[in-house]
This record gives C-alpha cells, sequence and structure tokens, in this order.
C-alpha cells in the first residue's frame, strides 16, 4: 500500500496554519521554506486541501493560505482524501467475472467478498484516521515538542504571517 | 492510498489453490487463464506469495503451485504484505526537521506525532485485515455464490489440478 508524501507535506503544512493570529495568512513560499520543500511542489498539496474546503486561498500581494475551519474540525482523514483522492485503496476490477466460459452478468449479483473484506479494513483505517483531528496532533506537538522546536516554529511564523487582506 | 492491482489477484488464486484436492497443484498458465490474467503478469505475485510462505511452488513438467498452509492460517495481512511489501504506506520524511535555523539532532528525540497518527491508523487497518483468513473468504463465497460460479470453478479446477509431483 502506498501513500504519496504529498499526505506528510499537507499535515504539516495544516499544523503550522493552525499557529498563525486570527486572522492571518502564510503566503505558500513561506510553507514551502519552513518545511524545506519546493513551493511548486507544495502548492499542488495546498490547493487539494483548498478544493476539498480546509484551507482557505486569499489571492493578492499580500495573500496567502489560512484554515477554512477550526483545527478541531480538521481530521486527518480529511486531509488524506483530500490530498490521495476519495477513491478506496483497493479497486475491484471484477476479476471473477472473466476467465473461460463466461457466465450471464446475474450470477454475479452479490458483491465479492474479496472486495468487501479489502472495503471492511479499509473503512477501519479511515475511522482511526477520522478520529485524529489536528488539534489532537497540536496538543501532543506542545506537550512534547522541545522547546527549541516550539521557539524556531513560532519565530518563523511570526516573521512571514500576514495579517489577513480580505 | 494506492493498493496495486496484485493485491486482488493474489487473493483470488489464493482462493482457488484452497480449494485443489489434497496434494495437488495448479500451474501458474491455468491460475492466470480461470482470472482472464497474463501469465507474465500473474507469476510475479504467485511469487511474491512463494517468497511469503504461502505458496509452495512445485517445479517440473507436472508443478505448479499449491496453498503451503491451511486457509485459516492465511489472513488477507499475509497476502497484503506479501504482495506489496512489508512496509508502511506513510513514508516519514522527517520534515519537521527541514527548512531554516537548523536544529541539533537531538531536539528530535521525540517521534513526530503526525506520524504516530498515520502509523495508528495503518495498525488498524492491518488489522481488520488480519482478522479474515482465507477459509472466511471461502466459507462466505460457498454460501452466497451463485451456484453456476460454483460449478464453472469445480469443472475448472478439477480439469487443470495435478496430482503432487513432489
Amino acid at each position: 500500500m502506498k501513500l504519496g508524501d504529498g499526505v506528510e507535506a499537507a499535515i504539516h503544512c495544516a499544523t503550522a496554519l493552525a499557529a498563525l493570529e486570527d486572522g492571518a495568512v502564510m503566503p505558500g513560499a513561506a510553507l514551502a521554506e519552513f518545511h524545506g520543500l519546493s513551493p511548486s511542489y507544495l502548492v499542488k498539496h495546498l490547493n487539494a486541501m483548498v478544493g476539498a474546503g480546509l484551507v482557505h486561498s486569499i489571492p493578492g500581494r499580500n495573500g496567502g493560505y489560512r484554515l477554512a475551519k477550526t483545527p478541531d474540525a480538521i481530521t486527518l482523514l480529511d486531509i488524506v482524501l483530500a490530498v490521495e483522492g476519495p477513491g478506496f485503496a483497493f479497486q475491484c476490477q471484477e476479476i471473477r467475472r472473466r476467465g473461460p466460459n463466461p457466465l450471464p452478468e446475474e450470477v454475479f449479483s452479490s458483491p465479492c467478498g474479496i472486495k468487501l473484506a479489502m472495503l471492511r479494513a479499509e473503512r477501519a483505517y479511515r475511522a482511526a484516521l477520522a478520529e485524529t483531528t489536528l488539534a489532537s496532533i497540536i496538543e501532543d506537538h506542545v506537550s512534547t515538542a522541545d522547546s527549541r522546536v516550539m521557539q524556531r516554529g513560532c519565530a518563523f511564523l511570526d516573521l512571514h504571517q500576514r495579517p489577513q487582506s480580505t
């Protein structure tokens, strides 16, 4: 099972955006710099979160990104689905219908048990992701991170955040 | 999240192998024909299951594949890990360490909370896959499948299975 590395970038960015002052935005270039990522790489994943309604993109010279919801209303599942797309990882190709001596469609009216079992497991994965909010990620981070990590992060955000322009 | 389509093929093949008579094997070409797949595509996934100790490959003119364990001792997790590899889908790139003003290694001694949460969800996925055995997949199939599907499957297996040659 593979998950694109955009998921990690998107979650880190959402966490950073959650730390902005009320009404402030952060330019994509600053988010990229803070995470050591190329802006062109990151914008794709930021826009995926915009498209999913998790993040607002404020245009203009003083524009940037900010969360569209409070951190307790954004879960890891929201971000994973925004970046990776809503489809399940297991894509049933209905290979049970193939092979020699084709049978009429109606004999396959019951769903394939293999598909059902694979999707049941994915629902367990999604349920676990849905249990973790951005707020809880931040709470854990604040209580466990070294103070120098926190200081570096706050200093960077203070320097690069912009009052909301719209 | 993406899962290779080899997973579906491998689970279907394992299910077919579970239906062989005691000691019999099924050639890879027959497994491919039964599932409407190319033999060269399928052999890669069959060999992955051989490598994981789920399937035996019996060489020679009358050789083929058979399960290496009873169907109640093989889970969907075993097959998914055999085909997809043992690594987690979420590959933490430790991007928290990047960016401006690098900090010394020791400040990152606590694991990243994002990584922990993502792997917690994957463990829930794996636990759900581990709950489903090949035996339960077969039991469901026998009790729900149309009788024509069963007849077609049994006829094909009867025709193509070979008594074990070793």
